[in-house]
């Protein structure tokens, strides 16, 4: 079927007077095979971008034929033991005694494409973070309490010992199964200095060592590896983006400029993105073409990329400042650095411990300093501050509608949690600069609500039933701005108990929507706002209470955030982030209140002040359930606060409602 | 008249049957000599334990005219240069480019010794921080913000640049006044390896090096420098320290056992005081014997302290496992540790870079880990509980009565800031198991209440007069608790600013003294709960909300802190803060409202509560200023509050109080 196909397509470009070999079709429709669900038919514009509406659609078509017939590239449940036994033989011919497999790709971002999932194709797997460490004789897969249950169903235990990667870490687990003069190989394109460092502590309590082995052994016993994700480069226009990339990389230049600082190496994909002004296809839920970058004093770049991902035109609008290299060039790159002499700066906390070691082998003087993409892109300008108010318009109809259908419907029984998230899907995906999901809708009902993590699937997917709690976090992908907002709903009548907590909730979400604070705090040092009702009454939620959002990019963004543990980094005008204190109660449910809001700095400061003041303004527009509020536990102020922000969410989202839709939203926003 | 003196001396003492020569004699004297001067006159105790009162009356007088004619070491103003000239000399004999010099004694603590005072004696400065570096041609001093006008008055500034430490750091000047090959000293006994570090990276800048001395150059050609303080070491009983030196020995030892550890080298003068619950008098208003310990893993210690300090009753009372030995033997005894290739712990908080020097040369395996003390320090027992709730009343009497006094005498004009600090004094000496102030009392009257580390003096002292706010920051020593406590007055009619912003920082006070929070929780994270109703007018003040207290200790104790900075400790039951938001209004007023809180457990946690909760119990007791709150901007959870402390107030100093006094406090305490 498959080379049948493939002379299928070469033909329907023929037609259309473009020439190309099967060798060329094929190795396209393997990177749009490796690409996420949503990108993979993309690949007709890489091929053919002026080509005719019907031409492509035959293109499509025929394409993915082609790519349904190559098959997964894993395993639903646990792998054969033969891919195990593989490595190992690989090992010894290595002469390692043992290798570490991260869940990581060389970008260190928080979704990989197919190629990377060594851990997923070597154990069965699926979960998103954990660490495999194989020895000759035994190995153990290290897991975080969301996957305790997950890991049995996906791994065979008699081959990958499981633990729990916070009370066991696979430090001491190395440290425990090596002995001296061992040899533990480990990728260096999948760890950061840092995390290869504990690696090397943990290996030196064995008496150990620590090699760096390249390419990665799991890569040359798969076989059918999938290739590298092939998706188009599309430009974030000034439009969307508010900055011509030629500004950005100037100023951006001129400060390593004034530090003597002759190149920044970058590898965050998504710096790259706000830097280029790009946006890609290569993983899902964050618009990210794959690459690596050097950006030089005189703002010129090199970008490190797969050529095709670029069309004619996309390449011809980069300009002359910006030149294309393969992304395999990179590490070679920065040796020729290094042997030039020259100073070069590298973020620790986001580069692969791979870009340190080239610069140092070969010279170069390193400067340990962070991306310098980060604070610039995470303090919007005007124009995409203006673009995710937009964008939260019309996420907030499309959400309200959901919250009509869930109170329409739910009611009704029968409906499940995978029903709810196609049908929010469903929703979304009709609004005007729609991209794709920013992330995995969570909807958790009843006790699922309580599993912060909470994804469903097909073993877990619940009924939502009456009497209990649905909690439903969800976010996308529009042109103009990203979205993630959290709401939780009463089904049938709730309990006092359920009532008091969500007020409590409700209580610090308005804390934060509301503080006012001196330039230079930090997101640390708001958090606790957050927690104070629920810590008088002897509660609290164990995760962060903000993290940052990025404008049409990740939906997790440093360097700000709101949280317990420490984080030093002073919130800005344009910084955007989540509000989102919880509750949970295990075995029952979950609440959480989610609302973005940017930072800004206080229109009119009250008299008298002599601090410059910041505040939020909160951009998510969607009604909190009322039924789930005790008025008399709000203050005069957090009264006046839900009424004014239910106001808003009628005056702004009604207009995009008709009919009972909108005569619910009016009873869903009315004042309490 | 010296010499006379000492023969007086000695005659007085053969009259008693106590025979000692008079280099004897005169050794002892000069080391009272250089004692603080509440310490001065304790030296009786330890030539003559035993002598009858009329023998220790005629001791004390004839010490005193001998002391009395040893002179002032230091001079008042600028050091003559001849001393800087003897210095350079000095240097250039060692080959010394440059010398570092700290105002920091070898136990890194919060006040030194006299023979310490090397900057004061160099320079003429009496600041409490700064650090001078000499060239052999030029020369600065470091100093902070609150010293920018006192450094001109006390030192020759042809000699020594003032510069400002933050705007402008010693290790910038370092790094670009020395040149490639110089060679610039530092005493390894002044400087935390942190320190250290940070100097030789300046050096390195600067293509200099950096080179230990001892003995510090400055001791070489200071001929006449003090003594090392000698003043009786005095035993805590268990009465007040709730628990057998051999008993925190003996846990804290097993903790080093457990962890391998052979022995823990202890420099910070107060754990050494607490773990062998010794106290004494041979710092200013901190009650420490000077110093140093070892601490072995049998809870055996040594105790590297002047014997003479210890008369043979105290001596005997420390048992066996305490043995005494000379404190200039520390170093040895360090490196014979190494010799022996024992593992060691040391703070590197703490401790001098010496000590990890001596280590690391002699081959010990060396754990750099938190001086053992600190926590167990921190967490009071209920024994010290108890006691510090029992001074604290005491010390509310006085200050009530100081507050009183205030009320009546500074209405009619005259008094000036440094009689209300003597008046103050005064009446806290009668006071039951009072042993000294616990720091120097600060006195603000108007604008210089606006002035953070403010501390009159003869050229600052301002009359209190109608109109102004009277900040006054005091504490002391009882043998049962330390305290201190701020209250702010009205001096005449406050203005509505004043009550406006008094009644903030009153509402920031009351948030910190009513919070619950769970188990792990920080100060960091509850430091913005006392900043927020600032925060919300635009203004905030510029230290730290808390500090920890000791028990008949430092009145600055870590490790835990209420801070903006962040403090990784979490709260636990015992430790005694002080609860001090403020506001400032530069060239006008300040405010500041301080009380002592104990972290406890919450007694009745609420209904349902699913974390361990922890709350505080104030412990200060002295009237908040009425006249300066507005109550209407007070929640009715706050006046509740205020009322509340207020008849606890009452019902706890008015029993100690008589006639006006006690009739005022009745109005001071009555609701509002």
């Amino acid at each position: 079927m498959t080379s049948a196909t493939l002379f299928d397509l070469q033909k329907i470009l023929q037609d259309a007077d473009i020439i190309r070999d099967e060798a060329e079709i094929e190795a396209l429709l393997r990177g749009a095979a490796a690409a996420p669900p949503d990108s993979q038919d993309r690949w007709t514009d890489l091929i053919a971008p002026n080509a005719t509406t019907a031409v492509r659609a035959q293109l499509a078509q025929a394409g993915r034929a082609y790519m349904d017939g190559l098959g997964s590239p894993f395993t639903d449940g646990p792998a054969p033991k033969e891919r195990l036994d593989a490595l190992r033989v690989e090992m010894r011919k290595q002469g390692l005694d043992g290798l570490v497999i991260p869940r990581t790709d060389e970008y260190q971002g928080e979704y990989i494409a197919q190629k990377a999932e060594r851990v997923l194709w070597l154990t069965g797997f699926a979960g998103s973070a954990g660490t495999v460490v194989v020895g000759l004789d035994k190995a153990a897969i290290f897991i975080d309490g969301r996957y305790t249950l997950q890991v049995l169903d996906q791994v065979d235990t008699s081959l990958f010992t499981p633990q729990h990667m916070i009370e066991a870490p696979a430090t001491d687990w190395i440290a425990e199964n090596f002995k001296a003069g061992d040899k533990i190989g480990f990728d260096p394109w999948l760890h950061t200095q840092h995390g290869a460092g504990h690696l090397n502590l943990a290996a030196q309590r064995a008496g150990a060592s620590l090699v760096r082995v390249e390419p990665n052994p799991v890569d040359t016993v798969w076989q059918d590896q999938p290739a590298a994700p092939l998706t188009p480069v599309v430009p974030q226009t000034l439009e969307f983006a508010g900055e011509a990339s030629e500004d950005k990389r100037a100023r951006l230049g001129a400060a390593l400029a004034k530090k003597s600082i002759d190149a920044a190496a970058i590898t965050a994909t998504d710096s790259i993105a706000w830097l280029l002004n790009m946006r890609g296809g290569d993983v899902p839920n964050c618009p990210l073409p794959l690459s690596f970058a050097l950006l030089h004093q005189d703002g010129a770049v090199d970008w490190f990329i797969d050529e095709r991902k670029l069309t004619p035109s996309v390449r011809a609008s980069l300009g002359n400042a910006v030149s294309l290299r393969p992304e395999s060039d990179y590490a070679d790159a920065l040796a020729e650095l290094g042997r030039q002499g020259k100073t070069v700066q590298a973020d620790p906390a986001t580069a692969p411990c791979l870009i340190f070691d080239r610069l140092q082998q070969y010279g170069a003087r390193i400067v340990e300093a962070p991306d310098p993409c980060l604070m610039p892109k995470s303090c919007k300008n005007a124009v995409e501050i203006e673009g995710t108010r937009s964008a939260h318009k019309r996420d907030g109809a499309a959400l309200s509608k959901f919250l009509h259908w869930i109170a329409e419907t739910a009611q009704k029984g029968g409906l499940t949690e995978l029903e709810a998230i196609d049908h929010l899907r469903s929703i979304r995906e009709k609004g005007e600069n729609f991209r794709g999901l920013s992330f995995d809708t969570i909807a958790g009902a009843g006790s699922n609500g309580a599993v912060i993590h909470y994804r469903a699937g097909p073993r877990t997917n619940k009924a939502i039933e009456t009497g209990q709690l649905l909690l439903v976090d969800s976010g996308a992908q529009y042109l103009d701005g990203t979205t993630d907002v959290t709401r939780t709903m009463a089904i049938g009548t709730p309990t006092a108990e359920m009532i008091h907590r969500f007020t409590l909730v409700l209580k610090g979400h308005i804390a934060i929507a509301t503080a006012r604070f001196p330039v230079g705090v930090t997101g640390s040092q708001l958090d606790p706002l957050a927690r104070l009702p629920l810590w008088q009454a002897g509660l609290d939620f164990d995760h962060g209470t903000g993290h940052g959002v990025g404008s049409y990019l990740n939906v997790h963004e440093g360097p700000q955030r709101i949280a317990k543990a420490h984080n030093a980094v002073a919130l800005k005008p344009g910084m955007i982030l989540s509000n989102e204190p919880g509750y949970y109660k295990a075995g029952e449910y979950g609440i959480r209140i989610e609302n973005l809001v940017v930072v800004k700095e206080v229109d009119t400061p009250p008299a008298g002040a002599e601090r410059a003041l910041l505040e939020f303004e909160t951009i998510t527009l969607a009604p909190i359930d009322r039924r789930l509020i005790d008025a008399s536990l709000l203050s005069e102020d957090e009264r006046t606060w839900l009424n004014a922000y239910h106001a808003r969410v009628f005056a702004e989202i009604a207009p995009q409602l008709e009919g009972a839709e909108k005569a619910w939203l009016e009873s869903a926003t009315a004042p309490i």
